[in-house]
C-alpha cells in the first residue's frame, strides 16, 4: 500500500451546501485556481444537475484547471451522471463521483428502494459512468449505519462495473474513530478486488471528531481523504483539510503518510474561503486561527523554539501565517507594490494591477501604515467588483442619538445617475432602504458583518452582507476605510450578484 | 471503574490565557455561576499567584459558588500554592491544581531541574498542598513528550504525597488518540496506587485532535476531562466542553460513559463566553455553531426527523439552540416579558428589570420585531454596564464618500458635562477620536467588531472593542440598533474597564 494520501476537496461541493455558503461562478474559479497551486489532488467543484448555475460553474472551473482532477457530484441516473459527465468534459483529468444509500433507514424512507433495486442501481449507474471516463468515485452514502454484509455487497458491486475508489462516508458524523477504522478493515478484507481501487473517508463533524475519523480511516486501509478548507459542509461541516494535511505532515512519526499538499498556502486559502461565503473563522480554530500559534508566555516561546530545533513540527510560516509583514506607505512605488503582491500570492493582470495600485495609493493617503491584511482587502475588493452595473457614486450620512438617520445616496445605474435621501433606524438602515428605494428588489438580508481588516483606529473595515431572493442566497463584500461605505459598497455588490443570478436563472428558463 | 466523567471545566484558566480573552472579576462571576447552573464538577477559575486581578477573581467565583468544585492553579513552589488556597478557601469545594514539567526538553530548558530534583518538587508541592486540603491535582506538564518510566515515577511520587486526581496533559496539543490512550492505560498498570485516585485529561487541538484524544484517554482509564467552552485555550485551543459532552451523551452505546452536566444550557455558554471575549464562533462549529443543526434539503429533514424516532440523537433543543422563538413588540407588557427572560435563563433584581424593561420599551418602539437574540444582547448590555464613569449623552455623526467625516459628541465624565467635534478616517475613526480627546489615554485598539445580533435591516448591532494599555487588555461591548452609537458606547465601556483596572492595580500596589 502506498504512504501517498489523496486529497480530495469538497470545499465547493459539501462546503457550498452549508446554508449561506453559496458561491458564484467566479468565487469557485478564484478558489479553484488556489487549490491547484496548492496541488489538491482531486477538486469537487459542485453537483452538476443541482442548478444551471452549478453546472456552469463546474464547466468553467473543468475548463481552466489542468493539474487537479476535477469531479462532479452525481445522483444514479441517467441523466444525473450525463449531465456531469458533460459538466467536468473539458478538464484534463475528470472524476464522476456517483452515490447511492445503502443504509436500511436511508433506503426505505428516502429512496424507497428494495436492497436488490440499490444493488442493480450501483451496477447500472457506476457501468455508466465507466463508459464515460475512467475515473469513476461511487459513495455508499450512509455508510457507517449501513448492515456490513449489504455494505461488502454493494462495494463489490460497484468494483465489479468498474469504480475506482469507493467512498464510505460518515454521513451523520456519530463515528468514533475505532468503529470508523474497523469499517474500513472489514470491507478491505470482504471484497473481492479491494486491492485494486483506492477507498475513500468522508467525515461529518458533528462531535468534533471528523478529523480523528479520517485519520483513523487511513489505518483501515483508505488512501483518500474528503476534506474542505476551514471544514465547511453541511451542519458542523467536513473534516478541515488544513487539519489533515498538518496531522500528517507533523507527525509523520506516528501515521507514516504524506500528501502532495503545499502547506504554506493554507492560510490564504482559509482567508479567501472566509472572504467568499462571509463566515468567520475562529480565533482559536486549528492551523489557520489567528491564535493558532500565538504564545504569550516567553517561557512557552523559548520552549517551543527549543523543540523546533529538536523535531520537525510546525511553524507559522510553515501554514503561511505570519512571515514578515513589511508596512507599505504613500511612499512605496509601483515596484514595492508589485513585489508584495507577488509575496501574498497574487498576480494580476495589467489592468487589475493598475487598479490597485490606484487603490493602493488612495488607502496610503488616508492611513499612514498599510498593512499586508489591508494590501488583500483592497486587492480582494478589486476582484470582486468586475462585472457590477450598479456603482456607488456618492454617500452623506448624518446620524446619531438624536434625530432622524439619514442617508443621501448617488448610485450610478448601467450608466444612468440616480439618488434618493431615505430615513432609517441607524444609519446602515438609512443606507440600506436608500439603496433599496433606487433598486427595488424582495431580497431578505441574512447576514450584516464588519470585520475590521487590521488594528488601529483607521483599520480598514470589511462589510459582509448576504441576501436571499426566492432561494437564491448572494454574497456582496467590500473594504473601505469607512465603515458605511463599506456597508454601501458591500450591498451593492450583493444586489449585482443577485442581478446576475436573476438572469443567468430567467436564461436557463429560456433556454 | 465508574462510568461517570468528571467535567473540569478551565474556559477562566486556559481559555483566558488565550491572546485577548481576559476576563474581569464580574465576567468570571456571570460565567461561573451558569457553569454551576450546567452542573460543571470542577471550575479552574484562574492562576491566583500571576496576578492580583486574577487572585481577586478566583476569590470572588469561591465566595459565590456552592454545587461546583472551585479549583486554583500554581506552580509548585509553597508561595504559589499558599497563594492559590487563600483564593479557593471560601469555597465550600475547593481544590489546588499544582503542576510542574516532566518532559526531558521542560526540565532541562524551562525548569533547569535535573529529574531528582524534580521527584522532591512533586513530593514537597503535593504535600504542602495536601496538608491544606483533601482536593489536590497534579499535573504532569507535556506528559505526552515524557519519558514513561519517568512519568510513572512522578505520578507515584504525587499519589504517595496525597494527590487525588492525576492529570496528564497533552500541553503541545500533537498526540494520537491511540498513542493518548495507551499512555493512560500504561502509567495506570505501572503505578502502584493508581486505582485509587482519579486520571484526568487535557487535550490541546493543534492538529485538530483534542475531542478525540479525550475520549480515547477515557478508553485508557481517566475519568476526567479538562475542556472549555467553545474549545477556548491557548493556541488553538483546549477540547471543546459542548462536544465532549455530547458525544458521551449521544454515542453512549459505543462509549459507556455519562456526565452531570444539563447540555440544554450549551449554547447559551457559548454565547456567553463569545460576547465576554469578542471571539466569534464559526457557524459550522460542531453543537454550538449556527449552522450545526441546519438541513437545507427536505429529504434530509425527512430523513433526519425518521432517524431522530429510530436513535437517541441529537436535537437543537438538547444543546439550548432554537426551540421556539416567539416575536416579542410594543404591545408586550411587563409579565411577558419578564415570562420571556425567565425562559432565555435570566433572573434579574428588581433594578435590572426594570432597566431592561424600559430599554425593551425602548427598542420596540424603533424596532418592529424584537427577537430572542435582540432581549439577550440588551439584557447583557445593561449588565455589563454597572460601574460607569463615563457615559454617553449624545452622538451626532456626519459622514460618507467625500468631505471630512466628524463626529460631536456629549460626555458624562463623573457628572461632568464635556463635548468635542473631532475629524477621523471615517465615522468610528472620527467617534474614537473624539472620545480620546475627552478621556485622553495611552491604550491601543486590538480589536474592533461589529455583529448584527439579529437578522434583519434593523437588526441590532453588537460592537466589541478591545483595548490594550502597559499589557492590561480590555473588552466593552454594547448593543444598539445604530452601529455607530453602538461603537461609541463599547469604546467608552472599554475605557470605563481600563480605568477600573488601573484603578485595582494602584490599590495592589498601595496595599
Amino acid at each position: 500500500m502506498s504512504d501517498q494520501v489523496i486529497i480530495f476537496d469538497t470545499t465547493m461541493r459539501d462546503g457550498e451546501q452549508s446554508p449561506g455558503a453559496s458561491m458564484t461562478l467566479e468565487e469557485k474559479l478564484e478558489l479553484a485556481r488556489l487549490l491547484e497551486d496548492m496541488k489538491v489532488d482531486v477538486i469537487e467543484a459542485g453537483f452538476p444537475i443541482a442548478s444551471q448555475g452549478d453546472f456552469d460553474a463546474v464547466q468553467a472551473v473543468a475548463r481552466i484547471i489542468k493539474d487537479s482532477t476535477i469531479c462532479g457530484l452525481s445522483r444514479a441516473g441517467p441523466k444525473d451522471i450525463e449531465r456531469c459527465f458533460e459538466a467536468i468534459r473539458p478538464a484534463p483529468r475528470r472524476r464522476i463521483h456517483t452515490f447511492i444509500s445503502t443504509s436500511p433507514i436511508h433506503m426505505k424512507h428516502k429512496l424507497r428502494m428494495e436492497p436488490d433495486a440499490v444493488l442493480e442501481a450501483i451496477h447500472a449507474s457506476v457501468s455508466l459512468a465507466r463508459n464515460l471516463t475512467d475515473d469513476v468515485e461511487w459513495s455508499a452514502e450512509d455508510a457507517t449505519r449501513t448492515e456490513r454484509d449489504f455494505l461488502a455487497r454493494a462495494v463489490e458491486a460497484a468494483i465489479r462495473a468498474g469504480a475506482t475508489t469507493i467512498n464510505l462516508p460518515d454521513t451523520v458524523g456519530y463515528s468514533f474513530p475505532d468503529e470508523y477504522a474497523a469499517m474500513f478493515a472489514d470491507v478491505i478484507v470482504r471484497v473481492p478486488g479491494a486491492d485494486k481501487v483506492i477507498f475513500s473517508a468522508h467525515c461529518h463533524n458533528d462531535l468534533g471528531l471528523a478529523v480523528a475519523n479520517s485519520l483513523a480511516a487511513l489505518k483501515g486501509g483508505a488512501r483518500q481523504i474528503e476534506c474542505a478548507v476551514n471544514g465547511l459542509g453541511e451542519r458542523a461541516g467536513n473534516a478541515a483539510l488544513e487539519e489533515i494535511v498538518m496531522a500528517l505532515r507533523v507527525r509523520g512519526d506516528g501515521m507514516p503518510f504524506t500528501t502532495g499538499i503545499d502547506s504554506t498556502r493554507l492560510t490564504q486559502a482559509s482567508k479567501m474561503v472566509s472572504r467568499i461565503t462571509g463566515f468567520p473563522v475562529q480565533y482559536n480554530k486549528a492551523i489557520v486561527g489567528k491564535n493558532a500559534f500565538a504564545h504569550e508566555s516567553g517561557i512557552h516561546q523559548d520552549g517551543m523554539l527549543k523543540h523546533a530545533q529538536t523535531y520537525e513540527i510546525m511553524t507559522p510560516e510553515d501554514v503561511g501565517q505570519g512571515g514578515t509583514n513589511l508596512v507599505m506607505g504613500k511612499h512605496s512605488g509601483r515596484n514595492a507594490f508589485r513585489d508584495k503582491l507577488v509575496q501574498l500570492g497574487y498576480e494580476l493582470s495589467d489592468n487589475a494591477f493598475q487598479d490597485a495600485f490606484t487603490r493602493f495609493k488612495d488607502l496610503a493617503d488616508r492611513k499612514k501604515h498599510v498593512y499586508d491584511d489591508d494590501i488583500v482587502a483592497l486587492v480582494d475588493d478589486a476582484a470582486a467588483h468586475v462585472d457590477d452595473t450598479i456603482k456607488v457614486v456618492r454617500l452623506r450620512i448624518v446620524a446619531g442619538t438624536e434625530g432622524p438617520q439619514t442617508a443621501e445616496i448617488d448610485l450610478d445605474l448601467d450608466g444612468t445617475p440616480a439618488w434618493t435621501t431615505q430615513r432609517g433606524n441607524g444609519p446602515v438602515d438609512a443606507i440600506f432602504n436608500a439603496i433599496s428605494t433606487l433598486v427595488p428588489h424582495t431580497a431578505v438580508l441574512d447576514l450584516y458583518q464588519v470585520h475590521a481588516v487590521t488594528e488601529g483606529t483607521d483599520a480598514q473595515a470589511e462589510v459582509s452582507v448576504r441576501l436571499t431572493e426566492n432561494g437564491r442566497t448572494v454574497a456582496g463584500r467590500a473594504a473601505d476605510a469607512d465603515t458605511l461605505v463599506a456597508s454601501a459598497k458591500a450591498y451593492v455588490a450583493a444586489l449585482n450578484r443577485l442581478r446576475a443570478k436573476r438572469q443567468r436563472g430567467a436564461d436557463a428558463q429560456a433556454g
